[in-house]
């Protein structure tokens, strides 16, 4: 039996209703890959890609911007992204250590994937540390797992895609628990936002779970202390906007993540990539000429909701794992988490 | 009967315990002058003065950082900071309309308040905009005005200074209620950090109290539509911080405003400016060596608690006020609180 | 009889076209206004304003940028440029201290030029320090310079005007020398980019023109120390671009500067503000759709050239002034200017 | 025989003295280790390291920042440096393709070079695009080369390094001529900073040596179009200083390549990297407490001038090269620039 997001555990974070799988895919045109590796004692690892559409991203770039909140992290692209204002790869989510192997794997992956040999090209790696639970100076992702993480990635748009300790998200900590990967949206005057997160951040006693200060009340062996210390967050939209305009963007979504407790400790690197597939245009939506940008903030609020959502939904959706050295990350403990809500005046299932 | 403060009312917010006053004037020098106008039926209007210390600021600058979340705000002074790193003169905070008298006050006021005359100054004026309950265009704050602000912080160094509806945040909402000044501390491992926020933003709906969805439980008459939509937020604390560790601190404080539900709209001017008098060092504290930066991590715990409650201190304290056009914001109705509390398994006095 | 522009004086600068005028106001749409204030010994002071073009700005708004090289200056106004990407007012240069003065004055100019009471406007206004030749804490500049200095600027639409010690330039300091206001503009594949600033900034022994090391050639008594050492510097241009594209238009301004011999010392407030009128459409210009921004290196030439060219042609035309406390600031000397380039090979008239 | 450096050719650039070697090595414990890897017809390329000093920098970080000037580029480990202020790897400089698997090989340095293995660290590696004269799709260097680029850099500290086609720069374009590394250094009242650049940018009629327009008068067949068009630029200095001001330190360089032609095109990634050995102090160099940040505007000078000739370093000694597909870059025409600075009022030797 698989585990419930939270949503399904009758909790209903927000006041924005979710698109239709709420899930990033729900973007038109998204799609997400997971490769996960599993193998012997040490390794837990794996690599996500997120692609904002089917096509050869080279040649048709989407347009993108990036916020950097706290940068001891090792992110790959984002300068480029920051002063072009587009992205021309798949997004790769992975752990530290393979992440410029993984930047290295796409370049190769263009004379196969998209029938191109760059002499120069702006790979996009997130990254989260997942040392606690695998080996990961041992940097296991290749250019196979590139190649089928990105492959799949281009065969899921519309599809239910997998959380937790999936892909890139293998290995990480949430809150001192398992975490990993989690998504949502938001669905808003015709307005998809979807939302895509890398959990790796947090301490088990601020988590704090649609208001309710969950980390405090559970009863659990305080869990060591973890050595990953991040979030990588991927937000996508449909709605055709410029780079300044999703730079604003990504600056709300560690507002998202602000709600279920962090405060991103200094050892975290908190990179949030927008990026719009333009496929709706702001006129035709509301069939008037619009003045200024106050439209923006139904979708900044879309934006706090959702990465709020997929916060959970990774703990949620994530799995006890024991891996390197025999370390163990918990789930989130779901029948405690009943209780809790339960005293703190609130109904789930 | 004044109002409670939130501590006052039975909500302990976050996990870190707060100074003796609870109050950004906890951190040694620090002091905080305000001066409000009510007259007639259209002027609610002020501004406060916050000093780092006694001193003449451009003989003892401090050094100081600041952070940018949204932009569509006047603050004078900030590109300086930025790149110099200091604060040469008090920090002002008026309404939007008033910036500029209130930045040209402040080089009046260094002749007779620090006994010099600049050639050359900077002057940090914060701004939110109180149109909706005073005739803003007016521009009422002058030189008066901004001396006896000063004038007074340069005497409350550890002293109790008013909350709510005064000073520059006298006309001010806070999600559609009244709003205006706040302030709360934290102390940790002997670092004292202290914030205070001039309150404007946020709406109704989204309003969350130590985690409880206030706002949605409210029976109120909904408010029309605020026409501010900003918050300035003053970090001070007394370890010595170079300019950029004080950044990285500023940005923490974003986090503790949405715990409290905003999800900074787009109209929104959400700036930050930390500063550090410098009078502790941290090699003394800790009687040894630091390497890395990993101290920061419980100042930024710190930071966003001190910060979330210095907005619901605004709240709490404010008073009902009607002013220009007849307009008027509520008070945040603390019996309905108290009672939306226990449904929430809260248990204030 | 009036100093000739370095072009007049038979110097070439760069190998883009100038426009008709060589000035900013080769952009349709922007004029400029200066009003410059000589009272007694002691007041050498005045304003300009640029505007974009003649109609409301605050209705009709324009897409803008800036970059911040040097920040020990106290332009107003720039965060909310960066986030927003538009200017709503006009821009205005002055001497520092009347900075916040001429901000204020901006919202007086709005009921009576604009027909229009804002109860949130975003004034812009730059300065650099001219104390050695003004008493600038005596603030001279109010309401009546500013109104005249935008009504002529909403007037001067494709005219000549004015470049020397006037208006904002009236008491600037360039490479030891008079400096001030200076213009010039290029015209490259349709596109027109015009730059005006307001030079105060370098040390004699650093000028070079043309690439000619001038500042060591020049056989003068040394100046006083600068105690000015700023430069403002506004690109505008007639085509379609966005804020992003706008801002990497404005980091180019400096290195116009750099060719005349500027490090940009540490006291120096270095800021460029960019706009576009968005009168011309590159698809429309080029008859195809473009790819990518490579369309954007020409522009940068012809910025790096204007500004270089506006710097210069400040120094050519600034008078020798006498101001406060009898200090002089001499001009740039073309008798001797004219056979150092016949030195180093150049063959000006 | 060996082609001259600027200086031996008689040309002294700036005002500032040289350091004894005119050498980023001049800064005490910085070293350079270049390898160049030339094979068959079409691999022109290498990798070249520099280290601040000879010990372990994960356990020795040095204070750092940078200068993103213009980001089409795809240096990485910036966001980090930009946050945290130090530098914990050597700094590589390669061919842009090759970016990614130097990272990973820095990695794989770590238990071999400084017997430590991380679980998590920040590798720095510049790039500029060689693709005109190497195949850079094959992605040639691999481990041995960064193990011995980085070893060799750990063993020349004061030491001679070579320059032009070499290590990183083998396969690099400058002006349209054969560009690469150069190097320069300066020395003011006690503190040496030191520039290496990876010269990619600028077209051949842009160039421009010491105010000369050597690129308007090179009477030479118009080059192809240059592919690449980038620059990386490293300024070391031994002076103590924080990340803010090595900030304002990074940001000077791009002025010192102004002053040899180059706008900047939209192509280019144009990136500075400025660290701190930390060797000396300011006050025991003035034996006075400093007040103020003045004491950095000579650095800024040192900056300019020891980037404007570490760029003229890198044509003067670049040789001729031949590569892929049968390209050929020409080295600057020594004869030739010779005639056209005695044109230009110049006495070289």
């Amino acid at each position: 039996m698989s585990r419930p997001r939270v949503r399904e555990f009758g909790i209903e974070l927000g006041r924005v209703a979710p698109g239709r799988l709420n899930m990033i895919t729900d973007v038109d045109g998204v799609g997400v890959g997971h490769v996960t590796v599993i193998e012997g004692d040490d390794i837990r690892t794996g690599v996500t890609a997120i692609v904002p559409h089917k096509a050869d991203l080279f040649e048709y770039k989407v347009t993108a911007a990036v916020d950097i909140f706290n940068a001891y992290g090792k992110t790959v692209g984002l300068p480029q992204i920051m002063h072009e204002g587009v992205i021309e790869t798949p997004i790769m989510l992975t752990e530290t250590l393979n992440t410029w192997r993984v930047a290295d794997a796409v370049l190769d992956y263009f004379p196969k994937g998209y029938n191109r040999t760059p002499g120069s090209v702006n790979p996009i790696v997130g990254e989260t540390n997942g040392e606690y639970l695998t080996n990961n100076f041992n940097r296991r992702i290749g250019k196979d797992e590139i190649f089928k993480a990105i492959n799949d990635a281009r065969k899921t748009e519309n599809k239910i895609v997998d959380e937790g300790s999936v892909g890139g998200g293998t290995s990480m900590t949430g809150y001192g628990l398992k975490g990993g990967i989690g998504t949502a949206s938001r669905i808003i005057s015709g307005v998809t936002v979807g939302v895509l997160v890398q959990l790796n951040c947090g301490s088990l006693m601020d988590l704090m779970i649609d208001g309710v200060p969950v980390g405090k009340e559970l009863k659990l062996e305080p869990p060591e202390r973890s050595p990953g210390n991040s979030i990588m967050i991927i937000v996508a939209t449909d709605l055709k906007l410029d780079s300044r305009q999703l730079m604003k963007i990504s600056k709300r979504a560690m507002l998202g993540v602000a709600r279920t407790g962090s405060y991103s400790g200094n050892g975290s690197g908190d990179f949030t990539i927008a990026f719009s597939t333009g496929a709706k245009n702001l006129e035709e939506l509301t069939g008037q000429v619009t003045r200024g940008e106050s439209f923006l903030s139904p979708l900044y609020q879309a934006t706090v909701e959702a990465t709020e959502e997929a916060v959970v939904n990774a703990l949620f959706k994530a799995e006890t794992i024991t891996g390197y050295k025999g370390h163990t990350r918990l789930a989130l403990p779901l029948d405690q988490v009943k209780e809790i809500f339960h005293k703190y005046g609130r109904n789930p299932i």
